[in-house]
């Protein structure tokens, strides 16, 4: 059963937990910002049927920590490395992307490794920053390991979204995905529903397909291995190497560039996070004359969307598109909630002496 | 039929090829040079196989020029673009990724793109380039289209491929994936052999999935429709739109900061082969000691190989260790050349007054 809230009320709600959990009032209209923005493209599973899980980083596991101040520990003109010092991670992205942004504007380009830092919701809400600035940008996290390598049997690799936003008319083109073919809030959906998974998702403890999606869950958080398959699916044939690789690389920009644990060591120290992400913002007229650079690659996209349609295929998508519409609608028709994420709301509201919902 | 040939006849052979065009012996090595590194790694599409292509490339269809000079079009201290006047794509290739490299050095990072070139063989040779300066690289190219967009039933966009090469030990980090599930030469590959394609590789004009690779490619060639599907498959279910989202940020990348045509007009004026390419270099001492990043990271790929296998499944392997070792036994004992390639290249010979291979 879902339920329909107006926009405002659940984004000032949000607020109020952050702030009630001691955060300055700008910096959780920031965190506010970031999970909302998941609930208005209809992400629903990184929008604030979350927020339990922030409310517990911050005041049970005590992961996030209120107050901490993200360090910048190396830096070039062009580059930086940030210590998240175990804020939350929506703070630390915005941070990090800022100043990615910043020296974009004066390199020409910016690259922010980060370490130390939380789950910072949606990759894409920090490229969406970059686009806003008129620059491309680029975001990925790595995060707990989920996805197995080609040929292994156990989960090695976070979702590891990678997310690239591109200025463009008459809107931006805005690409987040996570490495891994479904993202695990998929296998939960199917889990609540009973039903069985599609072959090609999800592998169980000795590597084979599995479309039992709680045998799958279980495996994962027993650590008896088992996970989710990379985009491209089983083996090679569908060229599974390809999404293996591409979630390595995540890996490689997050982690490895931070000096943060890869996601497979995420989990070494329990009261930590542990979370690792990378940014980009690029100057586009690197390559000359934006206005033309602009135009021409809006063109593209519309004869992307002017492609003749398969047979019983309704229309051909650019990236973003959906989220961008689903937002417009949303702001004004509000954001649908699940009972579950009802009740955990009214909990919160209840620990934190707050006005429900 | 196969016959194995020394490694150093076949690459003398390909030199005197390009000599007898009129190319400088140092020019004609470095051709030769990346047409042979796909024969080494075991990639044949990519390898002497193409040379009478290339032969014709030159020599018939002329859109790719002897005697051709690249020049540098626009330039900052971290970027370039390049018109490669029609130049053949492996000397355009090595040119622009070594200005990527010369960037890097002296500015951490350096971003070439590249429009009015050919087809430049392998994108991974240039990533190689790169982590042999002990650089992260980057190289992608446009293609004719081939990858055909979520939902749509006709090919807009190329094989467009993204390399992405990183040091470690023992062995570098060489990824290298055509956005599509399959290259093209797959196809062939199955339609000789009059077997069947497994079953959302391609699809036909109408936009359903088709087995059948001589009609996929005939209607390919008719531009009846039909094409390749991106690396995730048809449709949503196993994320073919993230594949197909790849696919269209490497246009991007390519033709869209270059000024060259996008892949799906890349055929427009007949008279030229308008590929488009993008190649970065980057110092990863941007973000702290070198040592130490590469140490961390080599320990990742280690913990990768020694993942527990799925039942079944012999190795978890590190992209680009088995072109690797692949290179070191056909560098010993020989490349494989079937009998097709073989009367091609004896007909080369011919025409140009060349002793056979």
């Amino acid at each position: 059963m879902y339920q329909t809230f107006p926009y405002p009320s659940v984004r000032d709600f949000a607020r109020s937990v952050f702030e009630a959990h001691g955060y300055a009032p700008a910096d959780a209209a920031d965190i506010a910002d970031v999970i909302l923005l998941a609930d208005l493209y209809g992400i629903e599973s990184h929008g604030v049927q979350r927020l339990m899980r922030y409310h517990k980083a911050i005041a049970v596991t005590k992961t996030a920590r209120v107050g901490a101040e993200p360090e910048i520990v190396f830096e070039t003109p062009v580059s930086a490395v940030m210590d998240g010092r175990d804020a939350i991670g929506q703070l630390v992205g915005i941070r990090a992307m800022r100043l990615a942004i910043a020296k974009a504007k004066a390199s020409g380009i910016g690259m922010v490794a980060v370490r130390a830092s939380n789950h910072y919701g949606i990759a894409g809400y920090y490229t969406r920053m970059a686009v806003e600035e008129d620059l491309l940008g680029v975001s990925m996290t790595n995060s707990e390991p989920i996805l197995v390598p080609t040929f292994a049997r156990k989960a090695m690799i976070g979702s590891n979204p990678i997310a690239l936003g591109m200025p463009a008319d008459p809107t931006p083109f805005l690409f987040d995905a996570a490495t891994c073919v479904v993202p695990r809030g998929k296998l939960e959906v199917y889990a609540k529903r009973g039903a069985p998974l599609p072959e090609g998702w999800a592998i169980d403890e000795t590597g084979a397909i599995c479309t039992d999606p709680g045998r799958v869950i279980a495996a994962i958080l027993d650590r008896r291995g088992g996970g989710i398959l990379p985009l491209g699916g089983a083996g090679e044939t569908f060229s599974g190497h390809k999404g293996y690789g591409f979630g390595l690389i995540c890996d490689l920009f997050t982690a490895g560039f931070s000096g943060g644990p890869f996601s497979n060591h995420k989990k070494d120290d329990p009261k930590k996070a542990n979370t690792s992400h990378f940014f980009m913002a690029m100057d586009y007229g690197l390559f000359g004359g934006k206005a033309e650079t602009r135009a021409r690659f809006s063109r593209f996209l519309q004869e992307l969307r002017e492609t003749p349609r398969a047979e019983g295929c309704p229309r051909v998508w650019i990236h973003g598109e959906k989220e961008l519409e689903g937002e417009t609608r949303r702001r004004s028709e509000g954001i649908p909630m699940n009972e579950k994420t009802i009740a955990e709301l009214r909990s919160i509201a209840a620990d934190l002496n707050l006005p429900a919902l």
